[in-house]
């Protein structure tokens, strides 16, 4: 399994992604969920994949080869002139990837189905945030719900629909998602640290802001912790009501 | 959809049901998931269904045609020496259904998967609880687990892992069920109010106390008000945590 989420707040965008993948809860393995791509001053693109991870993995792989290779003249992260031209991109390699390997693996019994969220903001341009499914359609966040999950997305929206607008604060913002993957952690094995984070700022184009917390991340514990007394302490308040 | 759950705890059994049925989200409809039996002084007994409705709701009839009917001889869940045997009675019922509709089910495309919480107590025994399977097989309810949930049991499952222990009393574990469903009810439009709570406590053997919780019910509005307003003044503590 895994799970990823991402915010789409006026302040930027908060990518967060677990790192574990499972074939079965016998075979499980630590793999980079977050793929980035930035040119300062120009754009900064974030990727989160979910699914089958071959087929996560070729669409980023394509989707890279394209960015290597700009003598093909093929339209890239790089040259799209739009966040949306970046989605149809993307989506593009995924329908790629999917004919090639879909009738195979189903013949197989196995799932190709895979999703991506797709963050990123160019210059003259405001954060945009896409959900890219299978057939390489995607919806994008609105107001109304400023954000999305893919995975094993359950345990960890209560707290995002209860916190989330999009005018909630970068940091805070932040500090939800954790909590979102906190959750989300405690409840299911196959999500699991290290954590990546990565954050596009509206006022820097084009950078990314990455970094990876690791299991023992002293910061991380101690926000775990205090979420974890701080609830408990909430519900020692509720059982004075009676129903 | 379909979100009951039960607590095992030191003091008595706690169950709580909500009663929205649907097939699709365009057919919902209202249904009493929690059914009780009772002979004070002797035994005490509450199921909680989820799944196929036409499959549990044949299951509870079979056991009360077998209740009705004593000159048949079968034994019933008042004739059981343990809540063990009562255990298996259920089961045996599970599967007499499964046997009969399960394979007309299965040619339509249709899933007969059906599951039941069993809780009860006997005169010299303590309260247990068991989760019986399509199949007729069951486990119970352990120390290390003090709960069952069968339906939709994501979003309801952190607050239970966070503060229900065997220790845990009454009152508490009550209010703990109360908030496992509003998260529940917040999150799945397939679980939906009124809701049934049914309370065993081990020191009044035989006697189940049931109330049906209805939309407009001022208590339950304010314990579920004031649990959205701990928990945002919870995370607002958590936002000074830098990670």
């Amino acid at each position: 399994m895994t799970y990823c989420l991402a915010l789409k707040l006026t302040e930027g965008l908060v990518c967060l992604s677990d790192t574990r993948t499972n074939a079965g809860v016998d075979n499980i393995a630590k793999y980079r969920k977050t793929f980035t791509w930035s040119v300062p001053g120009d754009r900064a693109i974030v990727m989160m994949t979910a699914g089958n991870l071959a087929v996560t993995q070729a669409v980023m792989s394509l989707l890279q080869e394209n960015i290597d290779h700009p003598e093909s003249g093929i339209e890239t992260l790089f040259t799209a002139p739009s966040m949306f031209r970046v989605a149809e991109i993307v989506g593009d390699a995924m329908r790629v990837v999917q004919n090639r390997y879909g009738p195979g693996l189903s013949a197989m019994g196995e799932s190709a189905v895979s999703s991506i969220i797709l963050a990123g903001q160019r210059a003259g341009g405001k954060g945009r945030l896409f959900h890219v499914y299978s057939a390489g359609n995607f919806i994008e966040a609105t107001e109304d719900t400023p954000y999305f999950q893919i995975g094993e997305h359950k345990y960890g929206k209560p707290i995002l629909d209860r916190v989330i607008t999009p005018e909630t604060p970068l940091e805070t913002g932040i500090t939800a998602a954790l909590l979102s993957m906190d959750s989300t952690l405690r409840s299911n094995l196959s999500v699991g640290m290290p954590l990546d984070l990565s954050v596009i700022k509206a006022s820097e184009i084009g950078i990314v802001h990455e970094r990876r917390i690791e299991e023992n991340d002293a910061n991380f514990l101690h926000l775990s912790d205090s979420w974890s007394a701080a609830l408990r302490s909430a519900f020692a308040d509720m059982t004075g009501i009676r129903v």
